[in-house]
């Protein structure tokens, strides 16, 4: 194996880990910060790199349109770009195509589709895939693999599963590995648990640096997301890193945590710090409601973020009703900050056996709600 | 007074000075960053101390429509409200007031006018504008002035003039003074000599912290600019700070510096910022150009802002295209940085006896224009 991956410590099934990179190392349970276009969404990468955020994720669908695969590597790459020398993951650019593209077609070979900047025809495939995100130099490359929605019928599933199954086996071998990069499959088969462990087991005998679960949280309820996870979590091999895509809430990250899985990615902290959303150790707190326009009190008395230090909610409520955009960059900030300091005590507790307690003080902080109004 | 100014050195016209406040002192020439609705759009505080700012101006038009003075008051004053602990300077909203609203009637009383958010009805009067410079908490709180559109008729300057000249004794009136907090009464006149000499020894007879000269800037030929200020600013009290207000090009702060000005703002570095027109060494640059898609170069060469530390011009350019929030964030941050940064050579230069070398070195390298393509 080409990447490195020690787990230091279990409580349940739930892991501490470390993954050792070309570009660095990432202490796990981790989640990723979404940065689709080469930056993460209204932050600087001093601010994300602030946050504790160790590894970013970036969108091959948009970047091979914009700026194209081709110019990052004439540029260098994209941790050069976009100025993030740690490690960087790419997703394989099929879920996106799924479902962002409206002219698209699939078949054995791959998919073709229309840009959504341009309307030009573009192709792409387990090999172009593969290519692009060699291209990108991403430390971790992700199989292309197919991603229906949900509900889907058993039939639907099987098929998608089994095409995505013989995708990642061509992503496979597409890939040139290289010491500290490594390629992760995905596991397919929606909420089904046969489907599922047909697919780690596919997976499995591909043999990939790390296992993904896709699609899951594409719209069915939390229990069923973690239902699956009891199925294939446990069926993907102990010593390989585990990641759950494009989830999820804090509530869905501590279960999922429990559930054995070591990486995660989601817009939801950045694309909520520009929609006047923040994550609070009480629960979420929409920050555009009347409520907050005189209130002197900071977001969130536990809150040690470097974007809020002494910022009250009454000034964020100002920011965001005059459409400042730093209001969308301190929520954003705050946000990811509160996502990694989530994952840091969720760490601390699996290292210090104690991942359930923890867990418990979690939720009943998040049941609490916002504190009462002024 | 209460505002102390030191005069330290100067070179011609130009002077290097220092302006001590409650907030902390200002080394003059200073550039103020334009801070409307309570923050430097797109950056946060911490990015604009980084650019060697020292003062941030904020507007009155804007902070009384929303949040409202009370309000900023009763949260403990502008500096808590936005967390900028140093000096504060705030307009009188007479220019925007002009400039902006759409139904607005002038009297000798003051200026009513329906806000442009939300329609409702408001008053601004010398006594009120006074008034909720002081709510605000304003370290430097200037004059209501009106500020009428060049060219203009000498009659129409005249009246003008003098209407802002009862209105400067009127704002002086309702000023409550405190150590280390001052009041600028505000020169008009428009590019009349005798009308502004009018000005300047009415301004004078009244007494003020420090002097602005306003109405420039709006439309007329930079040579009617500097041709004005060679009249009024020798007409101003030596011994207190000299506003330019609105200016303006770099090109035009060596041009006011050298003929006696201390204190300047201007949207321009933070506007042009969001419009993707970077400033540096060799003049403007536009990033949104597609001669930029493959550049690795920086912007500058001489540029050393935390901004665009490692960026190249590609990226650039691509947040740019990709609308991405962080292009705006870069290039302001940049372009506040790169204007401190002049300002900063200027004040050595006229410390050092040589201000007409340094400023004929700016123009020349402002002059060579960008560097050619690759």
């Amino acid at each position: 194996m080409t990447l490195r991956f020690d787990v230091l410590a279990t409580c349940g099934n739930a892991r501490r880990g470390r993954l050792h990179t070309a570009h660095g190392s990432v202490e796990t349970p981790a989640f990723m910060a979404v940065g689709t276009a080469a930056t993460v969404k209204a932050m600087t990468m001093d601010a994300v790199r602030s946050t504790g955020t160790e590894i970013i994720l970036g969108n091959t669908y948009h970047l091979m349109l914009r700026p194209s695969a081709e110019r990052v590597a004439a540029l260098g790459g994209l941790h050069k770009f976009c100025g993030w020398e740690g490690p960087i993951l790419t997703d394989s650019g099929g879920f996106q195509v799924m479902s962002l593209a409206n002219l698209r077609e699939i078949s054995e070979q791959g998919v073709t589709f229309r840009s959504h900047i341009d309307g030009t025809p573009h192709e792409l495939s387990p090999e172009r895939a593969t290519e692009i995100q060699h291209l990108l130099d991403a430390t971790i490359t992700m199989a292309f693999d197919e991603c229906p929605a949900l509900p889907a019928s058993f039939e639907t599933l099987q098929n998608s599963m089994r095409l995505s199954m013989r995708w990642a086996e061509r992503s496979r071998k597409a890939f040139i590995a290289r010491e500290g990069y490594g390629q992760f499959g995905i596991a397919q088969g929606g909420t089904d648990p046969d489907l599922r462990l047909e697919s780690a087991r596919a997976l499995r005998q591909i043999g990939f640096e790390g296992y993904a679960i896709g699609g899951l949280a594409v719209g069915e309820p939390q229990s069923e997301m973690f239902a699956t996870l009891d199925v294939v979590a446990p069926a993907l091999p102990e010593d390989r890193p585990r990641y759950l895509m494009g989830v999820g809430t804090p509530i869905d990250l501590i279960g999922a945590v429990a559930r054995g899985i070591d990486m995660f990615d989601c817009v939801m902290p950045t694309r909520s710090g520009r929609t006047a959303q923040a994550f609070t150790s009480r629960g979420p707190v929409c920050l555009r409601n009347a409520r907050h326009k005189d209130d002197p009190r900071p977001l969130d008395d536990e809150c040690v973020c470097p974007a809020l230090n002494g910022i009250s909610r009454a000034y964020l409520h100002h920011l965001i009703r005059s459409k400042e955009i730093l209001g969308a960059m301190l929520l954003t900030w705050h946000n990811l900050y509160f996502y990694q300091y989530l994952m840091r005590r969720l760490r601390e507790a699996v290292a210090a056996g104690r991942f359930a307690d923890e867990a418990a003080l979690l939720h009943e902080g998040f049941a609490r709600g916002d504190i009462p109004a002024l």
